[in-house]
């Protein structure tokens, strides 16, 4: 599997890469591991996908968001380490639903990630461990996903 | 410590493995760090013990929903890794509940997870880093666990 | 830079170490990851800093409080590791906040944190990846926050 052929393949288009809204770093790699800072669905216009899941947005709206999430954290790991080919895999996803007390569908939601990820790193090496759960997101934005991938 | 044996000698009774809700493996490793999936109470019969804590289920029937996670955690384990004698030690709990805007005592829910590693794995390497948190919990499940634990 | 000499230097005064509050250890080692468990802000008399943020604390005294739960972490790490030079950097930050349903400030409240790591360890090593967002607290504490160190 070569990522960036995946993407020049499926034809995705990245956003741009959000500006840091606080004192963090993007990403931060530790021996294989890198980590990467809680993204959030960033527009191709630089804006953000708001509101809460179950209210003001339909699970697949918010699966939808869960997949542009994914778009700018690739995004944010392009411009972080030059290739994404440098990527051996995902290791964990945690994944935020913002949703209504009674919101039940997290994993329908997070899954727009994921399927992104099996589309860009493969089967076996684009799936991790995952959490799909619910809280009250920064800005309201409607999902926010921390991920640890493993390089080679 | 032995955990296999200690499992046997205690008499735990570990439930069905849960099929993957959504697009992630159960567990994946990645040199001695073993990540694990956030795991629900599986019942033996199959289905998740769900409810807020606080409103539907009293602190103890959360706790015990606790305990029922690590065994669901459990047998997760054995079934992708084969043996948990395979495992030297919890590094990292996170522990989420499904709970009520004003409950506080999330921290003698989780207990009943941790009480159930100190008992497999031993008093030092049973007991990790931990978190014990609320929020809003995929089907509505009263407790779901992620974890990370050592190799040898 | 020099931790130990940045906390005298910037006259630092470090809260007691909370008694742990469950079945965990504040701290796990594996390899060169350090692992802390959640921490919440322990003023100087041995109480926490509690209340919904955006209802009963300011964005400010919100603020104030995660950079007291920085210095809860600081005490955490010297009494179990003796002292802070043997940690290279931070490498991740989860920042709860115990907020209403509506806040969205959640980062300008996990800045607080962030500053005084970026005071103590340096503007790179004191700077990690980041996720700063909202649930419900044990002990309805204002702010939780757990995170990974590399050591040296």
């Amino acid at each position: 599997m070569n990522p960036e052929e995946q993407i020049d393949r499926l034809n995705l288009k990245l956003p741009p890469v959000p500006r840091a809204g606080g004192i963090y770093h993007p990403v931060v790699i530790a021996g294989k591991l890198l980590f990467v800072s809680g993204q959030a669905p960033c527009r191709e216009d630089g804006t953000f996908i708001t509101g809460k899941v179950g209210k003001d947005l339909t699970v697949d709206e918010a699966k939808e968001a869960a997949c542009q999430t994914g778009l700018t954290m690739l995004a944010t790991l392009k411009h972080e380490i030059g290739s994404l080919n440098k990527i051996k895999r995902l290791i964990k996803t945690f994944g935020m639903v913002n949703c209504t007390l009674d919101f039940s569908k997290h994993p329908a939601v997070i899954n727009g990630f994921c399927e992104l990820m099996v589309e860009v790193f493969g089967e076996e090496y684009g799936k991790g461990v995952r959490s799909a759960v619910g809280m009250i997101l920064p800005g309201q934005v409607a999902v926010e996903i921390e991920a640890i991938f493993e390089l080679y």
